[in-house]
C-alpha cells in the first residue's frame, strides 16, 4: 500500500470539500486505487474552519515551512485563490520536490511558466484538473484522451454564474440587472461580480484549456474578452425567435495554424448540445480532426464537485512514476505570430433605422462594399417612425465587420446599431 | 524519442481508420507526446484492403507469429470483432509481453478474465477505450478521473443504430419496421441487425463500463437485456405528450451495495441532457457521490472516431511505466450476491380497458394490493367501446409490478396491457 502525505493550503469552500472527500472516501480510494492518503498539514489562518470540519488542530498552522520541511508530505493542494501567497508557497513546495494540485485558475494561468520551471528544478509535478470546469474531467480528456487528434476547436460554457444569469434571463424574460441581484441573493454571484460577469474567470480557464488543446501556451494577453453586463433581454428574445440561444462562451480555434481565442456572449443554434446546458451547469465542446464532436458536461463549481477533481488529481499524481508537465515545449516562448485577432465569425446585428424607403439599399451597400454577405434580415414589429432590423451575416472577418459598422454609423438613416453579437455554429 | 512498434489485426472499418490516423497524425503525435509510432505488421487476409490504404504489402500477412516473434512490436491493436481468432491471437501476444488495444466489446466483455491472466503472465497491459462508445473518452474518465467518487449510477446511450432508429421514429412518427429498413439502406444498421436492435452490443458495453464504475466485474450473465423491436410508435408519441423521450438505455446502479444492470428501452424526461442526444450520437451520464452529474457525449462508432480511441490507447499504453490492469480485484471472482434483479423503477403502462364504470376502482385496487402507487393516469381519446389508459407509476419493485400485472390480466375489464416501459429520471 502506497502511503501519500497531503497538505491542504486553505479551508475555504473547495478546501473544505476536499477535506471531507479525503476523509469520507479514504477507504474507497485505498481499496480502488491502492493509495492510503493522510492529511498531514492544513495551512489556514482561521482555526474555526478546521474546528467546523472536525480536523485535528495539531496539523493546522500558518507556516508553509511546516509543509516544505516534512519529508512525508508528497502532494500539496492549494485553495487560497488569488496570486499571493499561493504562488510563493507553491513554488517553495515544488522546489522541495512536492507535487502540487491546484484549483486556482487565475494564479495558474498567469504563473504557469514560473511554476513549471520550479517543478522541473524540484522534480515535482503540476496538476490542475480542478482549475477548469470543476468536476468535469476536461483536463484529463485533453491530455490523456485526444492523442489521436489535432484539435480544431474548443468551445465552452466554463462559468456557472453567467450561465445561471443568461439562462434565467432567457427563461423568465428578465433584465440583466434584476437577475444579477437575484443571483447574488442566492449565492450564485459574488457581491463584486466582476470576475464572473466580465469574463475574467472564463478567460483564465480558456487560457489553460486552449494551451492544452493546441499544445502551445495561449497567454491571457492573447484572449479577447467581453462580459455579459451589456446583454439586452431583447436580443435574447429575438435570438430565440431565430432559433438561437445566447451563452457566454470561451472559444478557441486553430485556423490555418493561427490560434484565435475569445470570451464573449454568443448565439449558438438552439439544437446545439451546448445550448441545452442550463443554470449553473458547465460544458466544453471539442472538435478533433478524427474524433469529430465530443462534449463534456457537469458541475463547474462547488465544494464537492471541484473537490472531486482535486482528489482525482491527488490520486493521479500519486500513481505517476514521473512527474507530469505541460504537454508542450514553448511554455515560456510565446510568439504573437501564432495568434490572430482578425476573427472569422457569423454575426447577429440589431439596429434602429428610419422607417423610410431606400434604407435597405444603403445598408446592404455598406455591407457589400466590405465583403459582407447577408444570410437573413428580419424587420421586427415596432411603433413610431423607426424600425428595428435584425441581420444575420454569413462568416466575415472581424476587420471587415468593423469597417462596415463604421460605414453604417455614418448613414443618416441608421439611428443606432444596438447589438453586435457573434454567432457560433 | 520513444519508438513504438505497432501491429494492426484486421483492416476493417476501424482498423482502416486507425491506419489512416497513425499515418496522418504520426508527426503530431511525435511532436505532442514524444512517441514515434511505426506500423510493423498488419494481419489481414484481404490484401486489397491494404492496397486501398496504400500500405506496404511486405508488412501484411495472415500469420500472428509474425507479430508474436517480432521483439520490436510492442503494442497490438485488434479489429477482428467476434471471439475467435481475436481471443487466441491476443492471448499469444499478451504472453509474449505485447500490450493489447482492442475495440472488440463482445470478446473483451466475455474474455476479460482470461486476457487479464495472460496479460499478468506476460507483463503486458490491456487497453480498451475503443470498446465502449467510440471516440468518447469514457473508459479513461472512469479509470483516471473519478477517483474521488463512489459512483452511484451510470446511464448511457451506447449504441448509435438504435438511437438513430428511435430518434427517427420520434421525429417523423414512423413505425419501427420502416425506420429499420431505412437505417439498413443508409448503412446505419446491419443486414442482420440483431446485435444492435436486440441490445447485445449495449449489453457488452454495459458489462465493461459498469465493471469500471463499480470496481467489480459485472458479467453479461447479470445484465437484463431487452431490445427495441417491440417499441410501438404510439408509446413514443404518448410519452412525448407526458414530457418523456424514449431511448435504449444501458443502466447500472449501485443500490445499497448491490448492483443492478439492465439494457432496455426507457423513458427519460425530455429536459434530461441524455434526452437531447439524437441520431447516431452516444452519451454516458454518470452520478458520483461527490462530483454529482456528469455527461460525456460524442460519436460512438465510425472509422475515425473509434480509431481516435484506439490511437489514444496506443499512446497512453506507450506512456505507462507499468502495464495497466482492471482497477478491481475480483475479475475472476464474481458472486451473484453482489447483484439484484428486483429493480426499483418508475413505470409507464399502457392498457386497453372496457369503457365502463367501476374499471378504475378495480385497476387501482390491483396496484394498491401490490404496494404500487400511481403518480398519474391519463385516458387517451379513443373510438369504440374500449378506452386506452396510460399510467405513470411511482418507484416500485419489479417483483411487485409483475404481481400487479398478473392481477390486471385476470380482470375482465382489462383487455390487454399493451406496453410496460421503465422510466428513469
Amino acid at each position: 500500500m502506497k502511503k501519500i502525505g497531503v497538505a491542504l493550503l486553505g479551508l475555504g469552500t473547495v478546501g473544505g470539500g476536499t477535506y471531507r472527500i479525503l476523509k469520507n472516501n479514504h477507504d474507497s480510494i485505498m481499496k480502488n486505487d491502492g493509495i492510503d492518503i493522510e492529511i498531514r498539514h492544513i495551512i489556514e489562518r482561521d482555526k474555526e474552519k478546521a474546528v467546523a470540519l472536525g480536523a485535528d488542530l495539531s496539523i493546522v498552522s500558518t507556516d508553509i515551512n511546516d509543509v516544505v520541511n516534512d519529508k512525508d508530505t508528497h502532494i500539496v493542494a492549494e485553495f487560497f485563490g488569488g496570486i499571493e501567497p499561493a504562488k510563493s508557497f507553491l513554488t517553495k513546495c515544488l522546489l522541495a520536490g512536492k507535487s502540487i494540485v491546484t484549483a486556482n485558475k487565475e494564479m495558474f494561468s498567469k504563473s504557469w511558466v514560473e511554476l513549471e520551471a520550479a517543478a522541473k528544478k524540484g522534480h515535482a509535478g503540476l496538476y490542475f484538473e480542478a482549475s477548469c470546469v470543476g468536476g468535469v474531467p476536461i483536463i484529463r480528456t485533453l491530455t490523456e484522451s485526444m492523442q489521436g487528434n489535432v484539435i480544431q476547436s474548443l468551445m465552452g460554457i466554463v462559468n456557472g454564474t453567467t450561465n445561471f444569469i443568461l439562462s434565467k434571463m432567457a427563461d423568465e424574460g428578465k433584465e440583466y440587472g434584476d437577475v444579477l441581484k437575484e443571483a447574488q441573493r442566492l449565492g450564485y454571484a459574488e457581491a463584486n461580480p466582476t470576475a464572473d460577469v466580465d469574463g475574467f474567470d472564463s478567460m483564465y480557464k480558456l487560457s489553460i484549456l486552449s494551451s492544452l488543446a493546441f499544445r502551445k501556451k495561449v497567454p491571457i494577453s492573447q484572449i479577447h474578452r467581453e462580459g455579459i453586463s451589456g446583454v439586452d433581454k431583447a436580443d435574447i428574445e429575438y435570438g430565440k425567435q431565430l432559433g438561437y440561444t445566447l451563452k457566454l462562451l470561451a472559444i478557441a480555434k486553430n485556423r490555418d495554424g493561427k490560434i484565435e481565442a475569445r470570451v464573449h456572449p454568443a448565439f449558438v443554434p438552439s439544437d446545439h448540445p451546448i445550448a441545452g446546458v442550463k443554470g449553473s451547469f458547465n460544458a466544453v465542446h471539442i472538435v478533433g480532426d478524427n474524433v469529430g464532436d465530443i462534449m463534456l458536461y457537469g458541475r463547474g463549481a462547488g465544494d464537492l464537485p471541484t473537490g472531486s477533481a482535486i482528489v482525482s488529481d491527488i490520486v493521479f499524481a500519486a500513481c505517476q512514476s514521473k512527474p507530469k508537465y505541460a504537454p508542450f515545449k514553448n511554455v515560456d516562448n510565446v510568439s504573437t505570430k501564432d495568434f490572430t485577432d482578425n476573427y472569422l465569425c457569423r454575426y447577429y446585428l440589431r439596429m434602429t433605422v428610419a422607417d423610410q424607403s431606400g434604407v435597405m439599399a444603403k445598408i446592404t451597400s455598406a455591407f457589400g462594399k466590405n465583403n459582407i454577405s447577408i444570410a437573413s434580415m428580419k424587420q421586427m414589429p415596432s411603433a413610431g417612425e423607426n424600425a428595428t432590423l435584425i441581420f444575420l451575416l454569413h462568416q466575415t472577418y472581424e476587420k471587415d465587420l468593423n469597417r462596415a459598422l463604421e460605414a453604417l454609423k455614418k448613414l443618416d438613416c441608421v439611428n443606432s446599431v444596438n447589438a453586435v453579437i457573434r454567432v457560433e455554429e
